[in-house]
């Protein structure tokens, strides 16, 4: 029998789009959505470009309002209303009007849960007593740093956090012409990129005059949020402080109902997004989802998994049983002119979980370079060396990332390997691709290496190479080598090699490099072909000298 | 044992590429590369973009000189040399050195053909006089052009065909200042695209000045190529003729030596594009290919084909085969400030096979709606209706298309269904898509379709309804109907309907519409729901309106 009543609790990503669905696949179901907030159904990924002004109309925030929600979708929606408890016994909900403070229950036969996440907020002295201290996670948070920047016109922000929240905070006060510092434990920004791949990013990050402190993290706040002291001693000065050092469910309504809970207190879920209490769907931020590569069990607060969740979960209810089969964590992140984007396992990740893989770094043109605003970018292939299955993909570039990272995502998830990725025929003319594309590319140097035709040795592995007496060899032209180059690394130009093998030492392996591998490349099949042993530094001189930056 | 001289003839992106790979594959292999031009390894594609200005150094349209690439893959070049006659017993090519007008023979083990396509002249009246009448293939051919242009500054062109070569030559000449005349036999520009996809493309030339002659045809020309003469009995003043109506394979030298051949004049090939003779491989425009998708024969002159081939090619001769899994045919074109790009069938091909298909036609935002720049995009899916499997897309927009298409094209090389673009986990931030990406919409739609939870009605069919006399429903907003609607539809506002489902008739299909698709399966929903039979407009007045424009 069909549930007849259904109470939802979250009327934002997850909560509002089960709703919708819900709403389509029955006439008669009686829907009840129940929100904290004032808002349902709102941007919360807008919210950064609405501070920084790219977004100039409140309302552009507000996809859906109560009335044309209500209207549309024949819900019962109580916005200002806190679900309280949960009476797993009788299946009701203690709700409380916020307005009027007063306590209710409401009765339901099916109960989801989509309540999302929430800002942390580490305990460090002086944090109670900071002034102007902010998070950012709905409109009223928005509207309060809003009114705050708007108002007080601050000359400085410290940003404490540099995920993908805390960078377009940055980006966006830094658009409002606020200097801009970032605090971040970590060596490196946006954790889900490898330390590579995110040195571009702190790069950038200078350029723009942002002040990274890195591998550095907040000790105590101090003159009620006018400095921040850090682990290392050091101190920022600043006007106004945004705490974006991660999110975490928002699990206590679940875990006081006795609900079985995950990793990092998430809710736990079976693969139909049903809680341990079989009248009980969870989903979005606050579930713990399966990692859809490796299979262990993660937290992936994000929107296109709420989104999905969402509409499966609807699905599940009325009978359309469908599994949510593991998330990727496909995630993409505009950070100034630059973009960053990310999908499946990183390198450290898989060095945690011990799953061997392999790796390739090319830097390819966003399209042909011959057609103007041609833009190189980074891209980081990671497979598997058994089998080719492919495990992951970072890139970072001004252009083009997003299609690329897309690209991979969708052979990722289509169980497709390396030895696949050449023959993707994918849309070439001058201002959009090359004949080979960048995933093309990625897949015939994955294939090189699976199948011998290429040997890399890795930017962190150079140093040390040299450090103990290898022969490492720069076959760039004169010019790029005058420029910059590997302290103690011999000097041929490739389009001398040949005449000049007599030069190169037998019997130990060559470890060649070039701008970006491609030549290193060229380098290798010469010397391996004369019988030389050889390897070609992975990504080239781009990768070892933005790594090492 | 592997062959130890190889021939290759042409010097461009079949030739170039496999001889680069061939090299990479043996040091000591023989290759010597013949092309009858000046150039090899140049940019055929960014041709139309220097004629035009955007790319302003003729240097950078020569990717590889005869030099640089001798130098860097020890390559015997002998350019400005037609290969005049193939003598298959004995294993050789006779060759003329088109400087000094000698001939020659060069012998081979193994010998590729790459010589490519070559635009097709009709044979209409007038053409042999046309003073000032041009084709585009190669250098030459655009020197010629750009000298024409540059020197004379002529006020108007004439561009027959309208194709992606016509249409990327009418764009660049209108860039500089011409005004530019397009015919077209067909109904249609881009024939790759399906009728009603198109249509936004002819509305986009003519916003641009640029003057349309579609389905008419070039019956003679007259004054030494200043007027043109059309089937019609319509006239066309020029100063300049582009003949740009398709392009026929360059294989009479495998005629001549009796290879077989395939359809239009194409080099006949197995999957390791061998010719009919095990000697003689062929690639790139002028080999026939399977099509990816439905296994009939074809002929697809775009460069990631010929990349592709060249590449194989070289390894299945130095033994490590590999086949050619078929062409997609996926293409891009930038048309002034549109995209137009597809990838597999599309539906008159499809209805021309006899192949059973759906199709969904959507118009989602290049990125989110509330986020700056975003730009509507009409995207078409086609697809089995036995089990989903995914025949063909097209996608014309501002933004974003090349994306989507790309996603598709790996969807369909992937094997993947309908089914499986629900699950697609694409990257989102708002600068770059929404948390349901227009490809997961399409498959959204698409599964509904299939699932029966919507039932739609095409554009081209509305018009004979209304003449029978059905009942067509607009649930679009007032305002959204006063600026335009279907004549003679009844009208309620989706948020109405209901309240007003008694003003509905019963016992027959009611055909809604609304502006894209969205708002009129929400009602369907809604009717469904309440016992009516329905179908709602697939793309809405949108679709509706701009096809029949
Ligand atoms: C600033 C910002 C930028 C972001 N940018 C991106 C991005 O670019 N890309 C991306 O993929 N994701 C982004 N996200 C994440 C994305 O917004 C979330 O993943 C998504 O909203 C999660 O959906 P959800 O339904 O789980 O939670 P939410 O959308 O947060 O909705 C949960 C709702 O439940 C309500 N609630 C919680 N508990 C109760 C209760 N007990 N009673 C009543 N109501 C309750 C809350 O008030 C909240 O409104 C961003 C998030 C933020 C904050
Ligand atoms: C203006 C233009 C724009 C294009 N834009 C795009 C685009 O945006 N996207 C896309 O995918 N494709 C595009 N193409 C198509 C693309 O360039 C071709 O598909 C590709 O070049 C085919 O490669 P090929 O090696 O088969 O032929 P080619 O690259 O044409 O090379 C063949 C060579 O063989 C030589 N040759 C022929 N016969 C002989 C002989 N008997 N002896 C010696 N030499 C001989 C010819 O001189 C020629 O140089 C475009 C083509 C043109 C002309
Ligand atoms: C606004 C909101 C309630 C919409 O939910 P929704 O109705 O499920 O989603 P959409 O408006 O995108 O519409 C999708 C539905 O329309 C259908 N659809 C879309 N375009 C269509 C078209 N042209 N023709 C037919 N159907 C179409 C889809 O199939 C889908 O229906 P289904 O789920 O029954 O298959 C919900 O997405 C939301 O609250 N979003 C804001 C919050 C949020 O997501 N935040 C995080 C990101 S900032
Ligand atoms: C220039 C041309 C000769 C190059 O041929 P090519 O050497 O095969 O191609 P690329 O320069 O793209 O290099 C690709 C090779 O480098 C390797 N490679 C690329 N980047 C690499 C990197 N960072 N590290 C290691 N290897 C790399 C690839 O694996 C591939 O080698 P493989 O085929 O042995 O696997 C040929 O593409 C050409 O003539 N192009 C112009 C004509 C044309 O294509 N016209 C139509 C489009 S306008």
């Amino acid at each position: 029998m069909k549930p007849e009543k259904i109470v939802i609790v979250g009327g934002v990503a997850g909560g509002a789009t089960a709703a919708a669905r819900l709403r389509r696949l029955s006439e008669n179901a009686q829907i009840v959505l129940i929100e904290r907030g004032e808002y349902i159904s709102f941007a919360n990924c807008g919210l950064p470009y609405y501070i920084g002004g790219a977004i100039e109309n409140r309302s552009k925030l507000l996809v859906q309002t109560v009335d044309g929600m209500s209207d549309r979708f024949k819900l019962d929606i109580r916005n200002r209303t806190e679900a309280v408890r949960i009476n797993r016994d009788e299946k009701t909900v203690l709700l409380q009007d916020l307005r009027t403070q007063e306590f209710y229950t409401e009765s339901y036969d099916v109960l989801i849960l989509s309540p999302g996440a929430k800002p942390m907020l580490p305990p460090v002295p002086g944090i109670a007593e900071a002034a102007h201290l902010f998070t950012l996670r709905n409109i009223p948070d928005t509207d309060k740093i809003k009114g705050f920047v708007d108002k007080v016109r601050p000359r400085r922000a410290a940003v404490v956090g540099g995920g993908f929240i805390g960078l377009e905070m940055a980006e966006n006060l830094h658009e409002l012409g606020i200097e801009v510092s970032i605090v971040e434990r970590s060596n490196q920004v946006m954790e889900p990129l490898d330390p590579e791949m995110a040195a571009p990013l702190h790069l950038h990050l200078k350029e723009k005059g942002v002040s990274l402190y890195l591998g550095d993290s907040l000790a105590s706040i101090e003159d009620e949020g006018k400095r921040l002291l850090l682990q290392s001693g050091a101190e920022v000065q600043t006007d106004m402080i945004v705490m974006a050092a991660g999110v975490q469910p928002e699990s206590s309504l679940a875990e006081e109902a006795g609900l079985a809970l995950g990793n990092r207190k998430t809710i736990a879920v079976n693969e139909y997004l049903q809680t341990s209490d079989p009248s009980i769907y969870a989903v979005g931020d606050a579930i713990e989802v399966q990692d859809y590569v490796n299979g262990t069990a993660g937290f992936v607060p994000l929107a296109w998994p709420a989104n999905r969740q969402g509409r499966i979960v609807a699905d599940n209810i009325l009978g359309k049983k469908t599994p949510y089969r593991g998330t990727l964590g496909t995630a993409i992140s505009k950070v100034f002119d630059l973009t960053a984007a990310t999908t499946g396992n990183n390198e450290k990740n898989l060095v945690r979980q011990g799953i061997a893989y392999r790796t390739v770094h090319i830097h390819p043109n966003s399209h042909a370079g011959y057609y103007p605003g041609a833009k190189p970018m980074a891209l980081k292939l990671l497979f598997s060396p058994e089998d080719g299955r492919i495990l992951g993909a970072q890139g970072v570039g001004e252009k083009g990332v997003d299609k690329r990272i897309d690209v991979l995502a969708t052979a990722i998830k289509a169980g497709l390997t390396v030895y696949d990725l050449p023959e993707l025929e994918l849309a070439y003319a001058p201002p959009y691709s090359s004949a080979k594309d960048p995933v093309n590319m990625a897949g015939y140097v994955a294939v090189n290496l699976l199948e011998g035709m290429l040997e890399t040795v890795q930017w962190h592995e150079i140093d040390e190479l040299l450090a103990t007496g290898h022969y490492v060899l720069d076959v760039r032209e004169h010019s790029e080598r005058q420029a910059d180059h590997i302290a103690n690394s011999a000097h041929i130009p490739l389009h001398d090699l040949r005449n000049r093998l007599s030069e190169l030492p037998t019997g130990e392996t060559i470890y060649i490099y070039c701008h970006a591998g491609l030549r290193g490349y060229l380098a290798l099949r010469i010397l391996h072909e004369n019988g030389f042993k050889a390897k070609s530094l992975d990504g080239g001189f781009k990768t070892y000298a933005t790594a090492r930056d």
